[in-house]
Order: C-alpha cells, then structure tokens, then sequence
C-alpha cells in the first residue's frame, strides 16, 4: 500500500477558512472523497473547496454515508446492510490506496467534531490494523458561529459543555453548571430550547447563528423571532451566562 | 477613524494551518499587535505567522496583557493598575486605527476559546462603542490535539465538556455526565487529574497532547507515566469515554 489517506477539516463553509495545509494536501492529492448524505450534500463540500483549488483532473467518489451507527457501542449489529455500506466505502478507499493514490477524505468544519469519518476510521482499522491516517484538523462551525456572533466560549477559569441539541435531557442541569453552552444541530429542537432558556431566564443570554461563514449565514440576537421550520441543520445556539 | 482591526487565530503552532484569510489579512495589515504574557510569548506567536507570510516592513505592538480579569464579572475593579493597562493597550490600537492603519491582533488557537482577547474587546467597545472588529476564527488547539491523537472529540449524540484543568470542582460529576472531557492547561494540577481518573477507572480512556502541531509536540497515551513538572502549558487531557 503506498498510497496515503488524509482526512481534512475544510471548514465551516467559507473557502477562506481553508487551512493552508488543507490546499496543499488537496492539491497533492488525486483522490477526493466526500461524504454523500441526507443534510451534508458532497456538491457543499466540494463546492466550498472548488472555490480554493483547482480540482480540474481529480478523481471524485462521492460515498453515501449510513446515516445510523454501525461500530462500536451501541451498535445495531444486527442490521447487515448497514455494515456492508461501510465496508463498502472503506474497501473503495483502500482500492485507491493499493493503486498508489493519495485520497483525500473531505469534512465540512474539523474532523474530531461530530464527523462521520470517525465511524469509517473504525472500519477501514479493522480491515487494515497497520494503515496510517493523517488527520488535519480544520476551523471548526461552533468557533466561526462564535467568531461571527463576537462573543467568546470561555475566559479564564470558565466552562463549556458542547450538546447535540437532539438530547436534550440533562440540559437543565448543564445550563447550570456550565457558563457557556454550545447547542448543534438545534433546527428539530428550537422550540423546547426556547422553552426552557424562558423558564431559566436566559433567552437573553442566547444567540443563534445558522450557517456561519456561508454565504447566506443569518445571526438571530434575539431566538425566540426565529422560526423553527425555516431554520437550517446547520444552526448552532450558543448559550453565554 | 478608518482603519480596520482583525482578531485572527492562528491555529496551534504548525504555520501550515494558518487559514487562507489569516494570511491574506495578516499581508493586508501595516501593524501587528501580540499579547506578551508568561506564557503565551509573542515571540511565539510571531515565529509562528514569520514562516508562512513576510513580515518585514510591518509595525509590531507588542502588548502586555495583565494576567488577571480586570472587566465584567467577578472583576477586581479595585486594582487600577490592572485596569489602567487595558486601558493603554486599547488606546495603543485605538491610535494606529486613527491614523489609518490596518492593525491585526494575533492570537494562538482560536480568538473565542480562552483568548485573552476578549477583555481588550470589552475595553474597547467602552472606549469607541462603534468600533468594527473583524474576529476571524482558528483552528482550535483542542482540534488540533485531537486530531494528532487520531481521536473523535464526539460523534452522533455525545456530549463534549471543555474544562480549564485548574477549575477541579465538579470534575467527577463533569466526567459522569459528558462522553468527552477535555481539560485544558493541565500543567499545574496533572497529579490531582490522575488521582481522580484512577479511581473512577478512566486512566485507559485518557491521552495527554502537549504542544499540538508543534515541532516539539508529544503525544502521552498512557497518563501516568508523565511527570508533571515536566508537563508543558499548552497540554491538554483528553479523557474519551
């Protein structure tokens, strides 16, 4: 195997936000891989990192991410077409790789945050134990949603709690015990988290940021005149006490 | 007043991940301003920014920063020596700004995770309440660290808690409730750390990255064997459930 994988955080949307090293390693390489799903289309990706590099003459595979855990805990073994898509991509990956070609894995914001990749990381480790993964790590969507909204997550000795909006217990306690929390995802949720940050007093202390660094990016300083319908999966609450 | 200020994160140390907007504006702007502190050196900062964009020819500001909060909550407003040195700093950029100048802030990592930052922006806005300022996001050296230890912060539901390490309590309650912990600036207080993972029997899910990306970075995976007075500032502790 000669070939090298790279997964590469592209950013929150904005082609400037592209990591130097992100171009380089794009440019390097003759294989571009980008997640197909539901919410996380390739065409965004790629049209993000289109607008940076030359793409002209790189081989693209587009592969449609399950959209349910397969590996790990809480894995729903019993679910084979599952597995089977993922060994599936991972076994495209690998072909590429035994040809001598250098992918690159493509990842809208920085890969250790709630990206995908990480369920194919498992698989394509099971299937080649002794296959190294270079991992370059990107600007992150909830620190260009802080960035665009001016506030900052923490200062000195403070704490931030990161939530998927769509678990929602315990966040009462957390909005307790933490002085800023980060909620993702919330565009199914809106409507519960406007509910309880009423009762706690804090919808003043909440501002919304959709799709931050994109073109059509909206910050709502005051959430409860959003409508949650309108509201696109890439929205961040960010919570500051 | 014509000038523009930025407040640019310039990643974790490798110059390589510097964004292409960091660069473009750094070259754009006449004047640098770096915070000078113990720990963060603006030598620092610049050696970093001096190998990927021509610096000659520009002004630098070297600032430095008091070390303890002087604004907001829980601020010692009794110590005006504290706040008379914000002050200065503010009106220090505040007159390159009056002259035209473009001056760009420089920050490690990310300007909205535990920037000193943020308490200059206070001043600021009190100074000139229409003062623009650019805040143009990083890659955080909590990605960063992640992704040189080829791990996933958080994927589908799980909870993520960023903690500064020297902020104790409540750690053991944080630990249940979060599937990632991640403690910053862990230093001074590495022993207690290992104490208390040792007895909640999370030692194995514990890594230690000091100086993420840069040159002389080490990655720790198994915790105790680390001496802490040995442990660098910039060591984070990821603990991954």
């Amino acid at each position: 195997m000669t070939g090298r994988l790279s997964v590469i955080g592209i950013g929150p949307g904005d082609p400037e936000l592209l990591t130097l090293k992100a171009v380089r390693v794009i440019k390097e390489s003759s294989v571009l891989c980008v997640p197909k799903g539901r919410e996380e289309g390739s065409s965004l990706a790629l049209s993000i990192v289109e607008k940076a590099v030359d793409l002209d003459g790189k081989e693209i595979i587009e592969a449609h991410f399950p959209m349910r855990k397969t590996m790990g805990q809480g894995a729903d073994h019993t679910d084979l077409s599952l597995d089977d898509k993922w060994n599936q991509i991972a076994e495209t990956i690998l072909t590429q790789l035994k040809k001598g070609k250098d992918v690159a894995f493509l990842t809208l914001g920085d890969p250790t945050i709630y990206s995908t990749f990480f369920y194919l990381y498992d698989k394509l480790l099971e299937l080649r134990p002794d296959l190294s993964i270079q991992i370059i790590p990107g600007v992150s969507s909830i620190n260009a949603s802080a960035a665009r909204a001016n506030i900052s997550l923490g200062l000195g000795n403070e704490r931030i709690a990161i939530l998927p909006a769509n678990y929602l217990d315990n966040l009462k306690t957390t909005l307790e015990m933490f002085d800023t929390v980060v909620l993702m995802k919330v565009n199914k949720v809106l409507d519960e988290i406007i509910k309880l940050l009423g009762e706690m007093d804090l919808i003043g202390s909440a501002v919304c940021v959709s799709r931050a660094g994109m073109e059509d990016e909206i910050i709502y300083r005051d959430i409860t005149k959003i409508k949650q319908e309108g509201l696109n999966y890439f929205s961040v609450v960010i919570v500051r006490k």
